[in-house]
């Protein structure tokens, strides 16, 4: 049926929605929420479509996202028929009676996610099934793989290009900081792209955007990576990998991942990595908690880089509490630059440098190790992270002081002394989401002692940044019931750990971030 | 915040949802697709979000389903925040884990459910997770009581209230249009309501429909049933156990039935029924394809009544082959007519009294069986269904002939003479609704031999009816592709029943209704 297209100005989160009149509904045989196909000129997309009592007749309306996709101005004429049911909708009923699904099915199912013919609904009970049965090592393969051919690709030229990603988990987690700077000033090219923060309070796009912009295109990224061999851009609007971006919508209410190896393998064969260092933190801090878990995993990870043919080393690093002392995106990166100038906590330069030392042995550097300490010590990391800062568009002059955190601070003290025992990285998130981060670069939380270290009473266990007093307020309360930081003289003097159903411990936070 | 209501006479298809300007939803906090609470006077719902680039920023747009609910005129002021992620989103969570949900956890959902608190996302997340671990009869119960206290109930009085009811999925299957009035008959009430067609070419409410009206209020019913003890009612409009008919929304997409014993027993459980018989058709054209499944199917049934404080006995029942000829809903009201008045197929009769036989046992009638076909022979059964017919409304005196069906016939006929060794009601179902059913009700298909009849070389097969020829000659031509019947002289000559991957065998479909 021809109608006249009707523009409403109106967005739903990605989905698109037409309105059809009821009368108009009636001839196409469709109900609401049915899915409606629009041809326009040699484009076609499938909607959903809502109705409405009085809406002429011979009219559509379309929401933003189906407009846009289309390409239509208002009035123009479109053709409009009810859909048929997708072939992919079939490979996910199969899933969810529990059968393995062949290369071809998946590539089905990831390309009608992104052509937008699989609802919410049939996604959630895709990526549900696959959460309780798991994936064979061909299902993942066969989703990287899509995942890739659906999406745009980035090619920097000859091998090897090196990359580097963390399963994330732990606040204050700044590797990528280091890392970048560290493998790009030894000549290796090293393009990084990130992620911002969606539950914890800063993603290394988050980060780095302190220093400068990292919402670079396509063409602007290359030109970054050509003059400096490295970048630290926000991986979020390149469009690798788009059928992700729309799984994560799904799973993320859900608090599900079952796609971790084939999301982010797929977007670092998107960016044509060929060697890649996986940091899998390990420990009760983190989202992997015993080794056994975390070799499980790293051997996938291993298995699945080989079948996409990618180089991939995993380390398994210490994850019981946060890395170095900054929790925020301006105070992290405060101490990313520290670091980088010499100064800087411990941790942080010797995570940093196992990893980039572990990237240099992968392309045949003998004394890798040897190799990324020679650029942290030398300074000439420092001097390719300004260049980078530079070529990104930021002050290349930059010290770490001056990079502006929250005005409002206040200090939490130890009620009595001890050495500490353990820190809840959970409760730091919290404490430091409470301040304003990430929307709040500023805010943050800043711990003063770490596992192990003395603290006297009435001294100084964690200091919290905000930017708005009201929020630094909310942050200290919750600290105070909270109590993250743990301290005792002698470990036999805190045995309860907790008291069930005195107290219900909360859900296990659910964390996605990649 | 304070908002002024614009009613946009939209509808979504039972999704709440609210237009907010860019500004006003930035002040709020709302993201596109998140959930907002909106407050006026004493009601509250949670809507879904959308947004739209020029929408009055003092100014909420709501759909229909929005409105409604909050009983909301145009221009008037309503409170809207954004909502909390609702307590039920963690049970949800942890039944896609894998835990067992307590009879709270399954309240809280069910009641989220209701009052759309859910996503359509989460509740697909829950259905897929509870269709692949399976519910414990501690889960099904709760699910049961749930359902009912979410809805609306039926009081007849004094007990017993009889009932019966068909898992489904054979065609042709109109036993419930004689149980009702050989129970009547006797004295005993049984208040039945029934299903229209989802995906099968008739439900009993379609029959029951082109013989009276069937969609009457709760206040109809009773008059009904007060005068007659029985009646044939469509029991979707009656908003009994609501959140079932929400779960079937997010099923029917997924092809998945985990909540077919909640479902069922919940619906009976709202309209007061102690004694039910449960048939549950067995076989190769059924949803139950072997005695093994049947009896596990059934002792849940029997189980599970008990925990609701309802008698159970269920009936399995031969499922080959459609039951009696006619399969369409004018065409099965015809049939089933006909055996009242002492005519009509015998595997008909043989169910009906079966089951009438069953219940009459159930509340302590010795003889059941006897008693029932005194009722269907002596006339007095026929009687009672037109004393029914014309308490809801239809002409009391109505022959089987004076019933409509489609002016267009065309009959199918044999290649080659044999016995009946197959007939596919998958196919039969398919061709049924090629023809029109069961939104045409005069369209359908009458079946001219049955399995092990004889039939000659060109003789009939089948006969198809239809309202509009064009839909006959698909019907035809999907018979003829499809040969729902195979004849054999021997089996030996057909032993091949398909070949793999020459022709790879459809998806096996998928029946919703109960």
């Amino acid at each position: 049926m021809e109608l006249i297209a009707e523009l409403l100005n109106i967005t739903a989160g990605g989905r698109r929605i037409a309105i059809l009149g009821e009368e108009t509904a009636r001839l196409l045989g469709v109900h609401s929420s049915d899915r409606i196909r629009i041809n326009y000129c040699e484009r076609q997309i499938i909607a959903i479509a809502n109705l409405a009592a009085h809406f002429p007749k011979n009219r559509i309306g379309l929401y933003e996202e189906a407009s846009e996709t289309l390409g239509l101005k208002t009035d123009e004429t479109v053709s409009v028929h009810l859909a048929d049911l997708p072939e992919s909708l079939r490979h996910v009923r199969a899933k969810v009676r529990g059968e393995r699904l062949r290369e071809h099915d998946m590539v089905t199912i990831v390309k009608d996610v992104v052509e937008r013919h699989l609802s919410e609904v049939e996604i959630a009970a895709f990526l549900t099934a696959l959460n309780i049965y798991g994936l064979s090592m061909g299902e993942n393969e066969a989703l990287s793989r899509a995942m890739v051919e659906t999406g745009k690709t980035l090619d920097f030229g000859e091998a090897p290009i090196l990359d580097k990603h963390s399963i994330g988990g732990i606040p204050g987690d700044k590797t990528s900081l280091l890392v970048v700077p560290i493998v790009a000033a030894a000549g290796f090219t090293i393009p990084k792209t990130s992620s911002r923060a969606v539950t914890s309070p800063a993603g290394t796009a988050d980060r780095v955007e302190t220093l400068c912009p990292v919402n670079l295109s396509i063409n602007e990224i290359k030109a970054v990576v050509e003059e400096t061999n490295g970048c630290l851009v926000w991986g979020g609007a390149l469009d690798l990998a788009p059928a992700d971006d729309l799984f994560i919508q799904v799973e993320y209410p859900l608090g599900i991942d079952p796609l971790l190896l084939p999301s982010i393998l797929g977007k670092k064969k998107a960016i044509g990595a060929t060697h890649i260092a996986i940091d899998i933190p390990t420990g009760n801090g983190a989202k992997i908690k015993s080794m056994t878990e975390a070799y499980t995993l790293a051997s996938d990870f291993v298995d699945l880089g080989k079948r996409l043919g990618m180089n991939i080393q995993c380390a398994l690093t210490f994850g019981e509490q946060p890395i170095g002392y900054a929790v925020g995106p301006a105070l992290e990166a405060q101490e990313a630059l520290a670091a980088l100038m010499g100064d800087g906590p411990a941790d942080l330069k010797e995570k940093a440098l196992s990893l980039a030392g572990m990237l240099f042995e992968m392309v045949g550097v003998e004394g890798g190790r040897k190799k990324a300490e020679n650029m942290l010590q030398s300074g000439r990391a420092e001097k390719k992270m300004r260049e980078i800062i530079e070529a990104q568009g930021g002050n290349p002059r930059i010290k770490p002081e001056e990079i502006p955190v929250g005005d409002n601070m206040v200090e939490v003290t130890a009620d009595q002394a001890g050495r500490v025992l353990w820190i809840s990285t959970e409760d730091i998130v919290q404490i430091a989401k409470a301040g304003g981060a990430p929307r709040e670069k500023g805010a943050g939380v800043v711990l003063k002692a770490k596992l192990g270290e003395a603290v006297k009473k009435d001294g100084a266990l964690l200091e919290i940044y905000a930017e708005r007093s009201s929020k630094l307020e909310s942050a200290l309360e919750l600290a105070k019931r909270l109590q993250p930081v743990v301290l005792s003289k002698r470990p036999e003097e805190r045995m309860l750990l907790d008291q069930v159903p005195e107290k219900i411990a909360g859900e296990q936070p659910f964390m996605l971030e990649r």
